[in-house]
């Protein structure tokens, strides 16, 4: 636990000016924790730098004095990645959060990490084109995205945020500033430190540029809703539309009780609450015709697997209805009951037993286990929900329900984590996944970038 | 350089049987170089194991007496990659050649390392599907192309071989198995070991098995081929289609003169070679209409842009020849001279640029510079040829081109290597592309995995 001296202060002042710099009891408690119940930490200061530059001034300071600095986003994480757990420097990004280019013609966006992704998304639209990567959270910086790898919905058809980074500028422990990658599609030159950076949660590196690639925007989507007399039955559904080759660019899982809670969250109704469990599929595309086709095709394979029923849904407002409230889930559980969550991803074709076995689980342990998510890619998001538990049977409770749905994932031949990444919450499941050999290599690659261990100590594997 | 004892031999012979331990005048000089010219190294014995425990049990025994190993699949490596440079163990993979099986319902393929790309694709063909990656060597291993994340000539829509692998099984250089990834498309449970085994060139690891996306195989494809006055006017074009928002699934580039050397090569006459330079276009989708609308737009645009024709080919045949005439480019160059090659990626926009500048270094030098290569990736394959030119004139003019290309590379913020890799071969030109600190950082990461720099000793940045 490092102790933020005054020496300090005035120095981080000097770098990035004295309104920007907040210790002691200026410390926003908003600061301390991210979007998960139950952990949060004060850090010795808070500070906003607005350039690689001051980030530099500061990690060459930090590194000296071997000062722990943990950077954040929106803190919209949920394993507790941006908490500082041994205090020293709180590093936000949110000042940085200029779209620097979009390049038309290369079809490629150069950012600064605090980005949000809602303002992201918007912007490209005026120019009818559009990032892939569409994680439900939209409130997340793109520095977030891409520090926790998100994958989000649309990943079924266009990958995750690995897929759609091309270069990064980051900020060593040591204070160095590099460049990786670039406006390139290909790149075979050497060990892929981009690769590295993604997904590395601010342990190797403070990202302050991303370059990422476009598409053009669809000109159209359709969305079907389908409700199933189960969620058994609708889950199974999925792999039987896969396996039809058709692509949708989303494909999510959802029961009445979330849908109820959104609805409450909202206040506003869903088209149809009737089925205990539903299938939402959305699909992209330049053509009425051809997502015509692809919605019959789907709705036809619903119908056949058992589904009540099937609704296009093609005009936009009707589209924003249906996927506002799956985008509302998270928060409505939330205002429901403190949680905690799974973020397991197993091969598409386990979904279902995964699905069946949290309502196992739910019976054998009393506990309310609510999940929706990404049937078409299978990262399934897994609620444990506290309810009326009192905090001491609750702490008994979590462990083991989380540890047997870990080794069940592990049984499925899944990973820890899908999309929300280790933090510090999933280090033990991620210690007990992957096995000495595999975390000793981890270590080393952590080592390899920071020394000193300053950046986002506690975290993934340190 | 290592020797190979006796004691070694009957070590290994007891491992993966004494016919298939090679060494002295056993050894077959086709395992002494790549696909370049001018680079050869003896190795003191080959090996061809077959399982991963083999190759556990050889990398053991390596580690404990510090004998250099080098992983070599067909050899088809442009930068002396596989060439065993410190003599020790050459492990051949051909023998770990089984499609071990191809998952439907996930859409996934786990193979050996030493499946050849040509075979498995038309494998795959039988199953109505396909693996994206398309490089122009069909003869590769798939183990190959991953160890230089090969690109290929689909890359402009549908990405590297990087954004197919998702999962490996590789053997450490102390002889650890460990499994990375897996049948999942999301993850974000560690630091990605996945990301860094691909392209690593057989730096970090033996890779044993590999588990790779399969897509539905499009039901047809189109191919435009269009004649333009130079090459500069059909280098220009590229980027008016890409921004045009068509997204076809090649897009490459090409010149009379190699078009030429191909006919000569595969002794097939190509359709046409009346303008000085080409550009050829290749759609996929399901229905012909779409594919029509693709070809006529793109035609439209290329004439527009001063193109003297467009020839739209639709069926299998014609399509079959051109894209064979593509594929032979490269032997078509070496039959006709010795050479050397460049790899370089830059911003699609700045390929005209790249282009350009190598006819003026052809008349500055008096050297023959011929390239080709992916317009629609930004990625272009320069050749130089040695022609009548005498070995000491050419070993003092070959160094002073490659500098230049190289800078000039540089200069339009590209990196040393789209998908060749660097190898032996290009390591000084990734060393000045990367500068110190990303060349250490490098080190340090071959240093976690590889202690005592047994594996592909002297390769990328040993």
């Amino acid at each position: 636990m490092y102790k933020i001296t005054k020496t300090d202060l005035e120095y981080l002042e000097q770098i990035v000016g004295k309104e920007f710099v907040f210790a002691g009891d200026e410390v926003n408690p908003d600061y301390t924790h991210d979007e998960i119940y139950g952990m949060e930490d004060f850090p010795g200061c808070i500070v906003f730098p607005t350039s690689a530059e001051e980030i530099s001034a500061i990690m060459k300071y930090a590194s000296s004095n071997k000062i722990p600095v943990t950077v954040r986003g929106s803190g919209t994480g949920l394993c507790g990645g941006c908490v500082p757990i041994y205090g020293g420097i709180l590093l936000v990004t949110t000042r940085m959060n200029r779209v620097l280019e979009i390049d038309e013609d290369n079809l490629t966006a150069t950012v600064e990490p605090g980005v949000i992704l809602l303002s992201f998304q918007e912007e490209l639209e005026r120019f009818g084109l559009f990032y892939a990567p569409d994680p439900g959270e939209k409130s997340a910086t793109i520095g977030g995205n891409v520090m926790t790898n998100a994958g989000g919905m649309r990943a079924v058809k266009y990958g995750v945020t690995r897929d759609h980074v091309l270069g990064l500028e980051a900020v060593l422990a040591t204070g160095e500033i590099i460049s990786v990658g670039g406006k390139i599609h290909k790149n075979s030159s050497g060990y892929s430190l981009l690769d590295l950076f993604i997904g590395s949660e601010g342990t190797l590196g403070v990202v302050t540029k991303i370059t990422v690639k476009l598409l053009p925007l669809p000109k159209k989507t359709a969305t079907l809703l389908v409700p199933f007399p189960s969620l058994k039955a609708a889950i199974s559904t999925v792999s039987l539309i896969l396996k039809s080759r058709v692509l949708p660019n989303a494909l999510e899982f959802m029961e009445r009780e979330i849908i109820e809670a959104a609805e409450t969250y909202l206040g506003k109704p869903f088209p149809d609450k009737s089925a205990p469990a539903y299938l939402l599929v959305r699909f992209d595309g330049n053509t009425k015709e051809e997502l015509e086709q692809d919605c019959d095709h789907v709705a036809d394979i619903c119908l056949a697997a058992g589904a009540i029923d099937a609704y296009i849904a093609s005009d936009k407002e009707q589209q924003q209805l249906l996927w506002d409230a799956r985008g509302a889930f998270l928060e409505a559980l939330k205002a429901m009951s403190e949680l905690d969550e799974v973020d397991i991803v197993v091969p598409k074709t386990e979904i279902a037993s995964l699905v069946s076995y949290t309502k196992d689980l739910q019976q054998e342990y009393g506990v309310r286990i609510l999940s929706f998510g990404h049937a078409g890619d299978g990262n399934v998001h897994i609620y444990i929900l506290k309810d009326d538990f009192e905090e001491e049977k609750w702490q008994a409770l979590l462990p083991k329900v989380m540890q047997k749905l870990y080794q069940k994932g592990e049984e499925l031949q899944g990973q820890v984590s899908g999309e929300h990444g280790i933090g510090y919450l999933k280090k033990p499941y991620l210690k007990e996944s992957l096995g000495d050999t595999l975390i000793d290599l981890q270590q080393r690659i952590k080592e390899a970038f920071d020394p000193h261990l300053i950046l986002n100590p506690g975290k993934v594997v340190s």
